[in-house]
């Protein structure tokens, strides 16, 4: 990429930025867009529309920055629970690495690459193009001793990053175990989910379960739910849902005109006389199906913690592959579907995932072929001859060069993370929690593949895997390759980077959405979705910019600016949102920072690879070998953190969970909360069948009749 | 390896096994003898010196066959516990599957082989030497459709492998499972040892561990016994500990001289005062002795199996690296000079024991170095040129590349496994079956790499790992050297194989140091001491004779005979040498068995990837595409296997702990049993402080005086 084209690309993308703020700061004050700005303060009342029009309305102000930026972290974890505070711990964690990376980069290393002056000896014609390069490791003498500099800086790397990730680990890990102790009675904490259940003939599955548990755990044992097949009647059952929601809608506010036209007769109805009379259909139907089935799967509950814990944790029978127990997720979190499939096809859900990432790993090569293409413009001309008149004007090869192929990615790589998404839900996991979990690690991996490697190497994805099989040359390779991309990866991170987390701040697809469709709908306020976080779509961006300043902090440290301004601007965008946008849809406790810790490892071992081949190319022999120690050490320190502190986030210690029963056991409503545990894990196919005697158990499973008809 | 070399060592070795079968018959029976040959016998009093001489003493008999082939397995099993059985499950195991192997490979691989005639185009002159490469896969033609034969046999052999595993392992856990139940009262089912124990300041290790299980385990918890580094006073107890055994002994058979002579002066002493005295000075100096010094490691014992598993699989503390837990082994099988290292030193040993793995291969280089050369004349004579008079011998050149080579080889492989087993007393583990379970392992991996690959690939320990580098190459690289070296492992197969195994028969190294001991040994039955089987030299040897016969079975059946005359023979003699010589010295239960069951698998996979190199080379892509979902199929079987059966090897399911928990909770003998456990797994080095209380605790832990006493 030529150096102009890259000023191109920061120029539009800061111009969008100021854009998004501008447009923001003035949007967010209209009533009309409270909708898609503060959707989660509508939805808690917490926000009142104005009575009348104020001038301040219209002129861009940034006080929403101060309300962003003052609420501590005690107050976010409170509000947005322990994933949010994750996630906000993992841009400060990039934000203090790539401090103390910038400093070193911009005070030590850029004077040192300027001193040097390999490059000029090379190819002095092209020096204008490649002029980025002077900043870079290129520039340095082959052997120059001035090269132990760039070794040590990777060694102080190394170490600061150890250490940060070593408190990071020891503070989040201590926060979850707090936090699980501040904790309300929650029938998560009480109920395992078991599945293969065997049933001896003559029984049923419900009656199997009572028996086993009573047998084996007759203190503790509780009570059970077992899990029914997705059928006909799930249909049957969201239609008849929505109807009672509507219903519920409608009996809350008693001023909403409670009347609809009929058809061309302008014949008033009750509405909801009419919704009732629907719903009684729908029971009826839904009465008369017999289409659903049991699953061999139950939820288990017991009286305490810890005896869930032990059943948990302890090898139940003497078949291991029966009697398979696992963590129950919150009862909102529950992933229902999944129980459509039978417990043996998680086997093959699960080969059917691995070729479902290979496929879209592979279609995901004609965007990066052409970006590829177009950031080598030579290359292109090539291919299209008539081009070569366009081509030669000199703004549009700057934009071609500079902002297109990082735009064609950027849109590329939005609907990565809902794909994973969908693969993931397919691979059997019992929680959406579970299933975000594991579509940010496919997100991961693929950005690491798909845009890094790929990029870098200029290899398809086939031939990648080829190229991995050669152990040997691959760090010689990536040295190669990795600091030719500086400027292309500069590029990434400002439209990435900045132009996509303002877009974020600006809901550019919720805004359209609803501009378009203000003209049809009631302006109520009573409907407002409040969105989720979308962990697995933001979690590995933030983590992808940390591995590229890893990478390149010592062979081009000129990017390591551009990404404190993404992670600054990162910082106070996403705590905005959390703070008006997004409600926690679960909360897994922090399970999100393991994976964290693993990249962040990875990006650190990926650092040190690059650096053995840079110094083989560069012809320090010494220096390669004083590398090798390197990363050794960064994975036995890696180990040793997956001792310390990975089993916190397996599962709570005794000591934990004794604590807070013993504290819970004296609790005046424990009795109470007992009863309702009976059936938080009720399956939503189940419940019309006693429709009538539950109709509040769709809404809020642990909130009496009283509280809602009151 | 030329033909009549091979015969020459099927030769010597045929010989030697018949020399030691006619040995054994008739010193077996020698009074003499009976220390070497039935030490158990002997030491269980079973076995009466007869009163004098018969002729038949004399006479080689088979009599030993009949009686070492009789006892049932359960005879076997009660006898020799159930490890026993599971390495004669192995033999058995690998002999069902060669049968059928054998089977396939004589009647319908090798007539195929013959048929073709790819050798006799390309190396006509040679054929005398190479002509036992007529019946391997190297003389079907290029591209012959008879290579499919070859691709059905991999496949059929492949299912019957995996089918014979499966319900291999199903009934060794089902054996596993029913030793446990039908098993006695046994301390180290109650006791766990934990380790990395937090000590707040200003409080003991043994208050803290109270503390900690009184309050988290206090309906279960029974008591602890605190772990001591070895010091000074290890060396003192040492001692007092043989001198204490001496009188025990005297005691018991009073018949004998109690005098001894005192120097030169004719002046006999009564021998118990004697001993007694040095004991007292001994005990003395192991009282005032203040070395010792407390680990942070205890023992804690429960009240019921249940109750200890619980504590064993829950995370105890917040602190993963704290409050370790580990099942205990059994009280004899606790390895004390372990606990002489810190917890935190387990690091640094790993880390030895890895490079120390590294140097026992590189200097294993030197006699597969010597080997390779014997086995190529041509070149040993470049190197020596005076040796080409002797070489050109026919006799001399067939015993130099026949017998000699492996000869080497099995001599240096005999002193692997004991150096494994030190290497792996050092990694930290605290019981002896863990340390041979782990040298298992090692003697496995060494085996494979430094006979198996360094032999097929001709190449250096060092080479090899760069060849396994280039991961695209290696099926094809196999496929080329494997098939040539047939040879040299059918003699491989005669000679560590058959005389080797004979030799264990006839004890060669145990009855030489007998006939040099006899002119000084007092005659006495009593201090016969019973050797335990060594599993982890003879698991692996029964191991890798399995990957020989998987890899070559179809490019060279011929080995697959010989193959079965080891099997025939190591079932015979392992089974009389388990009645008559060893006696278990610990019982882990048939942990060995997953062992066994990786190390096939791996084997069948090896076999796969060969296949696929040869079909490559032969020209056959189809059968080269066919063979590609053998690999893939084989290790979905083999996690099929670890979900299924791994787990009952790891923990004792809920529903056998409570139903052995509940049947023994009335037993008559619990109260006593509890009282004893407090005391079962007292540190050597502790007794000797109240040594004289309990003088008899040295010998069994949990006899009560009055049973030696009386």
């Amino acid at each position: 990429m030529i150096v102009s084209g890259l000023l191109t690309s920061v120029g539009i993308n800061f111009a969008l930025c100021i854009i998004f703020f501008v447009l923001y700061s003035v949007l967010r004050k209209q009533p009309g867009n409270y909708k898609v700005y503060a959707p989660r303060l509508l939805a808690e009342g917490k926000t009142q529309r104005p009575s009348r029009f104020k001038l301040y309305r219209l002129l861009p102000t940034a006080g929403w920055l101060k309300s962003a930026w003052q609420p501590s972290e005690e107050q976010l974890l409170s509000y947005s629970g322990l994933d949010a505070v994750v996630f906000m711990r993992i841009i400060i964690f990039s934000f203090k690495i790539f401090t103390v990376a910038g400093f070193i980069g911009i005070f030590i290393l850029i004077p040192v690459n300027c001193s040097g002056n390999q490059l000029q000896d090379i190819d002095f014609a092209n020096i204008t193009n490649n002029s980025l390069e002077l900043f870079s490791i290129s520039n340095v003498n082959n052997g120059s001793n001035s090269l132990w500099i760039h070794l040590g800086a990777v060694y102080v790397l190394t170490i600061i990053a150890c250490y940060l990730l070593y408190t990071e680990y020891k503070y989040i890990s201590s926060k979850r175990i707090a936090y699980f102790c501040a904790s309300e009675l929650q029938p998560h904490q009480f109920t395992i989910l078991v599945s293969n259940i065997p049933v001896p003939s003559g029984s049923s599955i419900g009656n199997s379960v009572e028996n086993f548990f009573t047998e084996y755990h007759p203190v503790t044992y509780l009570s059970n739910v077992v899990v029914h097949r997705k059928s006909k009647i799930w249909t049957l059952t969201n239609a008849a849902k929505d109807l009672y929601r509507m219903i519920i809608n409608f009996r809350k506010v008693p001023t909403k005109p409670q009347f609809i036209r009929d058809g061309f007769l302008e014949h008033e109805v009750n509405l909801i006389n009419h919704h009732e009379k629907k719903l009684d259909d729908q029971e009826a139907n839904v009465r008369t199906d017999d289409s659903r089935e049991e699953v061999r799967a139950a939820f288990v509950s017991f009286k305490s913690r810890y005896g869930a814990a032990i059943a948990l944790h302890m090898l139940q029978a003497n078949n291991p592959t029966q009697w398979l127990t696992e963590q129950a997720p919150e009862p909102q979190d529950v992933y229902w579907p999944f129980f459509s499939t039978t417990f043996m096809g998680r086997w093959i859900s699960k080969l059917t995932v691995i070729g479902s990432c290979m496929l879209v790993t592979v279609l995901f090569l004609i965007p990066v072929f052409i970006v590829q293409g177009l950031t080598n413009l030579a290359q292109l001309e090539t291919y299209f001859p008539f081009l070569k008149g366009i081509l030669t004007m000199s703004i549009v090869s700057q934009v071609i060069t500079g902002y297109l192929p990082n735009l064609i990615l950027q849109l590329s790589l939005k609907i990565v993370p809902p794909i994973m998404k969908i693969i993931s839900s397919a691979q059997g996991y019992i929680s959406i929690s579970e299933i975000e979990r594991s579509a940010c690690h496919k997100v991961i991996w693929f950005t690491v593949w798909n845009v890094f490697f790929a990029n870098v190497l200029s290899a398809s994805a086939f031939r990648l895997l080829f190229i991995f099989l050669e152990v040997k040359d691959i760090p010689s390779k990536l040295a190669v390759y990795v600091p030719s991309q500086a400027s292309f990866f500069i590029a990434y991170v400002v439209t990435l980077g900045w132009t996509s987390t303002s877009s974020e701040l600006f809901r550019v697809v919720p805004f359209i959405g609803s501009l378009l469709c203000k003209p049809f709908a009631r302006n109520s306020d009573d409907d407002v979705k409040v969105p989720s976080f979308p962990y697995h779509q933001d979690i590995p961006k933030i983590l992808f910019f940390g591995l590229l300043g890893f990478t390149y902090f010592f062979l081009a440290p000129l990017i390591i600016p551009f990404l404190l301004g993404y992670f600054s601007l990162a910082y106070i965008i996403y705590r905005n949102q959390l703070l008006n946008v997004y409600a926690p849809k679960y909360e897994s406790g922090g399970k999100f920072w393991p994976t964290v810790h693993d990249t962040t490892i990875f990006s650190l071992v990926l650092m040190q690879f690059i650096a053995f081949g840079i110094f083989t190319l560069k012809k320090l022999p010494y220096a390669t070998t004083v590398t090798i120690p390197l990363p050794v050490l960064t994975l036995l320190f890696n180990e040793y953190c997956r001792k310390r502190f990975l089993p916190i986030f397996m599962a709570y210690s005794t000591e934990t969970l004794l604590k807070k029963d013993r504290e819970d056991q004296h609790h005046p409503a424990m009795p109470r909360f007992l009863e309702q545990l009976r059936a938080a894990y009720q399956d939503p196919a189940l419940v019309p069948a006693n429709y009538n005697a539950n109709h509040d158990r769709l809404v809020e499973p642990l909130i009496t009749t009283a509280e809602i008809r009151g």
